[in-house]
């Protein structure tokens, strides 16, 4: 029954099977928040392939707190959702200040190297992940068109709340990092994804990209949020304080220097970035891991790959981590939950101490393959030399002729002009070194055409 | 005797010889400003070609307040300057508000049309004009790389001072707007060009662009600035204020209700749109005609050519133009120097009544041609009509159901995604139409690698 004046009735309510329901809620678990969770649904009722891309300005060197979204994208890729990784250097040069162009170019290939090593150290499936760089899409035609649509529509003000959590800030900024924000909604359409995936600081960018793609005459698409993890030393992990980050190539020596100075006061469960680690990556990879065995066809309960996990041969079904101590602190024990280990911290039945020796140890399993690779591979580590120069050495006080300061100020100028088709063309190489190394080929770049 | 802590001496002032002299008085009289003249000089001095460019928003309807600029590009012709036009649709659209993509699309073809109809009708030399649009490089890969870099050296504090007098100006102004100035720089080095030309009003964004391009590795360009004219109607002559201009297509009928219902007080020289168009178009236009006719080896005193030039047969040598009245109010009064007009009128010897009925006739004179070929061209037609659509007929208000109202609701929105390719396309037609038009072809577009 319709009267002429009733309101429109609701969208009913996507109805998904057991199979579409399991898939939606590995997608969807240990997020944050989820916006626009129909749009995900209305794929997954039709058994359509779901995608979606996760982007980093390729900065600062890569530090383990990537294991967080990389975490979260293995399980996408484990739910058929075909992942785009964009290596966004154009954002990584708007982000004011953070890097040269040609910085960039080179930190690109050290990312692309990086990802796929640690992607294969996890063991995840990669035939749905690809991997692409922005300047193979945002600097075409039909982009920068769109990027004047898109500025003629976005205000300074709302371009500013946009990014007010992800770019650097100032009375006044450089037009770069207001156009940052809106840069991010458009790659929504150019990647062609079904939803983007970032961490809750990105909230602002995504709610902007909502409300702006539509006006532009592009489909809305869904935003899957992680929470934020705090590094080791407390607060956001970030990879410009040394001492909150440990390097993906750091050696196991350092890694347990880095654990052990790291703030985790004993109970303290609120502040504690080692406890969040273990939450964030470190229990999920557990599950992840027994799982890939159990799918292999091997039994994750035998000795050896018991003890591959972190697990007594002894411990009980279901355990997904033993911490060993000795019999005087209360001997080996045994956690099937991440809830598990948190009560016992704030318990105090748990020592800071022990907690980092695991962590530790979890920790170094999961570089160590990273470091193989890094070290068998020499395009590897030219990338990273090329992108992260050691700084000069320090050096002594001399006193310099005028002549000398003058030829030297002439150096400190922009050598010459940009020369962009350069830089394009540096790109192109960076990427297909990168692709031509892997035997396999899964991770193809996509075209100008996405 | 140089000292070593002696200052480096001042760079040495290029020196001209006679020729090289004029051709600079040429290309730089009548202007309010010239930034940066020994890097005309230094070319001028090595007998080297100069080029320059002028470009214009492709907004409203060009009004014949464009006979400023074009005049003086006249002298740039004249002195063998290689001037390029840029219709900057981009730039249109980007000056938030004004237009749509689809919109000024159409009026690039237009302003391509009335404009070498305008060059023609005046008789100048066209081989070295040639016409630009701004997506014929503005959309490259290279010019957004550029774009960002300059973004990203580029304050909004910085971007709205440009600004200010050119561009739209709001509390939280729309990004395009911020992009507009640091275009313009850019534009310099990709048109390659050694100096642009525009009105003192773009004062503050062309030493934006001394201050930016040296900054990207480029060089920094001349700038040379026309005065501002006042309109018909006082006050800068704009396209959107109806009083205040005259359509180059206008009827000779609307072009005499137009300048009888200016603002033309007797005696008043210092608020009159009218003497300022004699000044800076009618006077130099005549100097133009009657150096033309010389170099065609005709004689500009036959009594054929006076009647052309509204000079009277038995005018003394030297006279520019004719005023004729009848013997009662004085009789016919002969000008030779704008500043003798300008005098007469002062002291009231010149009355506003004859002074509008000569500027009307003049005017016509240089709208015939025009308007001919206007009446003559069927391309120029549909440029026009597609460009500027008459505004739709009132409607009478009928009540309408919901559903009517929904469904025009839904026509509101834009109707489908952007197709940026698709604009990309139209214009290169746009520009192709009137190219294949022209049988003589002097006006070169230019491609992407300028």
């Amino acid at each position: 029954m319709s009267a002429p004046s009733a309101p429109a009735a609701a969208a009913p309510a996507i109805s998904l099977n057991e199979a579409q329901q399991q898939t939606y809620d590995l997608i969807t678990r240990n997020l944050q928040e989820v916006l626009g969770e129909d749009i995900i649904k209305s794929k997954l009722a039709k058994d359509e392939v779901v995608s979606c891309y996760w982007g980093t300005a390729t900065t600062g060197r890569p530090h383990i707190g990537y294991f967080v979204p990389l975490t979260k994208i293995a399980d996408f890729l484990k739910a058929g959702v075909q992942v785009k990784i964009l290596l966004a250097e154009i954002h990584a040069f708007l982000d004011a200040g953070k890097a040269t162009f040609e910085t960039v170019a080179f930190r690109v290939a050290y990312y692309s190297k990086l990802l796929h090593a640690v992607f294969t150290s996890l063991g995840v499936p990669t035939d749905k992940l690809s991997f692409i760089t922005g300047s193979d899409y945002q600097l075409s035609k039909e982009y920068s068109l769109d990027n004047f649509r898109l500025a003629s529509i976005t205000s300074l003000h709302d371009a500013s709340k946009a990014g007010a959590e992800v770019v650097k800030q100032s009375d006044s900024p450089f037009l770069s990092s207001l156009l940052y924000p809106g840069m991010q909604a458009l790659d929504e359409q150019y990647l062609g994804v079904d939803f983007q995936f970032g961490g809750v600081d990105q909230r602002k960018i995504f709610t902007m990209a909502q409300d702006c793609l539509p006006r532009l005459g592009y489909a809305k698409r869904a935003h899957l949020m992680n929470p934020m993890v705090p590094g080791l030393a407390g607060g956001k992990m970030s990879s410009s304080d040394p001492n909150s980050k440990i390097d993906f190539l750091d050696s196991a020596a350092d890694v347990k220097k880095k654990i052990k100075a790291a703030f985790c006061e004993e109970k303290n469960i609120t502040d504690n970035g080692i406890l969040s680690f273990h939450k964030a990556v470190l229990f999920p990879l557990q599950t992840m891991r027994i799982a890939q065995l159990v799918e292999r066809g091997e039994d994750p309960s035998s000795a050896e790959n018991r003890n591959k996990l972190f697990i007594s041969p002894n411990a009980p079904e279901g355990t997904l981590v033993t911490i060993v101590r000795d019999d005087r602190f209360g001997g080996p024990v045994h956690y099937q939950t991440f809830q598990q280990i948190e009560d016992d911290f704030a318990s105090g039945a748990l020592h800071p101490g022990d907690l980092k020796k695991i962590t530790t140890e979890m920790i170094n399993d999961l570089l160590e393959p990273v470091r193989k690779t890094f070290s068998e591979d020499q395009a590897f580590q030219d990338a990273e030399r090329s992108a992260y120069p050691p700084p000069p050495p320090p050096q002594k006080f001399v006193k310099k002729s005028k002549q000398e300061k003058k030829a030297e100020k002439a150096k400190e100028k922009p050598a010459s002009g940009p020369d962009a088709e350069k830089f394009i063309e540096q790109q192109k190489d960076a990427i297909a070194t990168t692709e031509a190394d892997k035997p396999d080929a899964t991770h193809a770049i996509m075209s100008d055409k996405a």
